[in-house]
């Protein structure tokens, strides 16, 4: 009965906002202002040349420019981003897009959670000041038609399984870029593929922009911090723990001496089996630049997985490193 | 006799220069202001970084800069860009780079015309504020592998006949506008399909970058002014002749009231064939936004035309309209 009240007064609340956001920015602010009790302004730009103007203006100012890209339902771990942001850049921007783009046809787009409201308080109480906050249509209008690739990263991990998704999303942050204009860009490493991506693409692109990876935040019992954490039935709540323990337990083995991929991915996905209603995508050991699979742990190796538990699909990723043989 | 002295002369100018280049821009610089007998320095920068100091340098000044984005070898239809640039913006760079990835296999990438004295010559006696002027390494290196590409506007015209052309433009382009972060970039209309593309890159990927279109410049019998006019012999200079009287033809036959596209197309064809030596890669009547074909002059619409004359590929466009039906 309380658990209905509460989804009736969440729909009630997201109707409210979405009316507010399409209608009026004024009081849009107010009540942001008013639920946090600050009294600085917090910016929200729906357009991209108002997005524009506000960063050109602050760039003659000499300010700098933080950008965090989210797809919004922030969670803690997209606040520690924004506080890093916070800490070392005069501005920092909130973009907020559930982008069409990096969703293959099967993927969840028209489920994706959503909760502006929660996310603007959580903006303002950081301290965030401006949040870009587009439509799909003024992202990609009706003759749209341009796209940014990249031809080795995405063929490993996600990419296989997601073919669309990095191009999106190489597509979506280059247009962020030019329409926030930022010196730095914070990405949780969380999506360790994703961060390298980007890295490479503003590298390859020769955006004069510091990209900023930060770490994984999770809950108490080990579980990454992600949007998609809201799909989850209590049930398949427990499953998820498959991936944190995954992590330790390479760790533990490569710890123990252990360097085979081969040995230790078998462990791994017999390890993840063990856990009710899980399917994995993929477990691999990887060299942390060029996501190449690695026959042996001997140096530095990413060890990422993606599982799929009900209709939620989870990533998880560590870095490991062999221990140094005494013999030598 | 005097030609061959004349090709000796020409490769040890190149030779020098390009020892100058890559050895010591004091020297490059000192020798194009004693040869212009300018005051002013032109700044030229080979690499990125250099680059993108200089512009955010300007633009903390409130400096605005215009871009004019070359091969090099540089005509009488570059001079008129530059010029442009010039009276509109506070500052004009000129890029010099001759971009390996939109030529094709088979295509002139090693035979490109190269002239850097007098591009500089030309650069410095115009006003040009600053040349960008890149190895090719440090635009693509090692690990490149990000491209910016269109889905449908390169379907068409030239993009048929060179099918990486317009990806690697769209590249480079990205780069350069990343690089040179300047307020408005001018093109030249000869190459109306990579304006076309430009504009909607720029369009779609929220360049904040007016894009400018000049107007085509001709030698005094017609021929419009390409780079690739250096390879014609004196004979396939003659042919070279149908691309414009080509124009002239199409414009008199709309003038004349013809709008059947085939009619016209058939008659063109004809036309070109009968000067020695053309090959036709295309001649298309199209609408200027899309550049789908049409079947009828009904309201403004580009022809195009792409000859082969030898080894050397020509292009030219003209915008044509029908005339108002007097019986309306």
């Amino acid at each position: 009965m309380s658990l209905q009240f509460n989804n009736y007064l969440c729909k009630i609340s997201i109707s409210v906002f979405y009316y507010l956001v399409n209608s009026d920015f004024d009081i849009l602010k107010i009540l942001v202002r008013w639920r946090t009790g600050a009294k600085k302004t917090m910016e929200i730009f729906k357009t991209v040349s108002a997005m524009q103007s506000w960063s050109k203006q602050l760039k003659k100012q000499d300010k700098t420019i933080c950008l965090v890209p989210t797809m919004g339902y922030l969670h803690k771990g997209h606040i520690s981003l924004m506080e890093k942001g916070k800490e070392l850049y005069d501005k920092v921007v909130l973009s907020i897009f559930v982008n069409p783009t990096q969703f293959g046809e099967n993927e969840d787009l028209d489920s994706y959670p959503v909760d502006l409201d929660k996310d603007l308080y959580y903006a303002k109480k950081i301290g965030i000041d401006a949040v870009f906050l587009p439509s799909k249509d003024e992202i990609y209008n009706n003759n749209y038609q341009t796209y940014v690739e990249l031809t080795k990263l995405p063929k490993h991990l996600c990419g296989l399984f997601r073919p669309v998704h990095f191009k999106g999303v190489t597509t979506v942050v280059t247009k962020l870029f030019n329409i926030v204009d930022p010196d730095a860009a914070i990405f949780g490493q969380k999506d360790y593929q994703q961060l390298q991506v980007i890295r490479q693409m503003t590298k390859d692109m020769n955006f004069n922009i510091k990209i900023i990876g930060a770490p994984i935040v999770r809950e108490d019992d080990g579980l990454a911090m992600s949007s998609r954490n809201a799909y989850l039935t209590p049930e398949q709540r427990k499953s998820s723990l498959c991936l944190s323990r995954s992590l330790e337990k390479v760790r533990k083995m490569v710890k123990q001496g252990e360097i085979d991929a081969d040995v230790i991915l078998h462990k791994i996905n017999e390890f993840i089996k063990s856990f009710e209603g899980t399917k994995i995508d993929y477990s691999a050991l990887c060299d942390p630049e060029t996501l190449n699979n690695v026959k042996e742990v001997t140096s530095k190796t990413l060890f990422a997985l993606a599982v799929i538990i009900g209709k939620t699909r989870l990533i998880d990723n560590t870095i490991v490193e062999p221990i140094t043989n005494p013999a030598q």
